[in-house]
């Protein structure tokens, strides 16, 4: 079994509604400090496969037709453990 | 400016109705070798502060007031370059 952390993130230069709500949220509880937020996704997805080879190839494909929408965003993720 | 990658995630133990959707998406889509999806938030967050300890301190306080929910959510975060 094979666990993967897939990031999910606006591309740069999309703009971010979600984000920007969420900064004027901070803004408004007093952290002025904060110049800029960006709110993306964070899947954790456990996968039955052969190889580590075979999980990338599995999670890939789903990323790009499902869990990302390829034309706004970017996504990578990483294995853990075993 | 520091630039804090925060990751909010359910607890373990609390239901996950959109990881469940997506699983189920998945499995449609022909992926049968998922066993498990839990989706969490991903948030890039620039904070302008006179050290890392102050930005982390706020960025700590940040999660634990409006971004994550610490009834069913855990957060952590790490900061990236400068």
């Amino acid at each position: 079994m094979f666990t993967a952390r897939i990031y999910v993130t606006l591309k740069e230069g999309v703009l971010d509604p979600q984000g920007g709500a969420v900064m004027n949220s901070l803004h408004t509880l007093g952290y002025q400090s904060v110049k800029d937020v960006r709110v993306g996704k964070y899947l954790v997805v456990s996968v039955q496969a052969s190889s580590q080879e075979q999980a990338e190839k599995q999670v890939n494909e789903m990323c790009a037709k499902l869990l990302a929408n390829p034309v706004i965003e970017d996504y990578k993720f990483e294995f853990v453990g075993e």
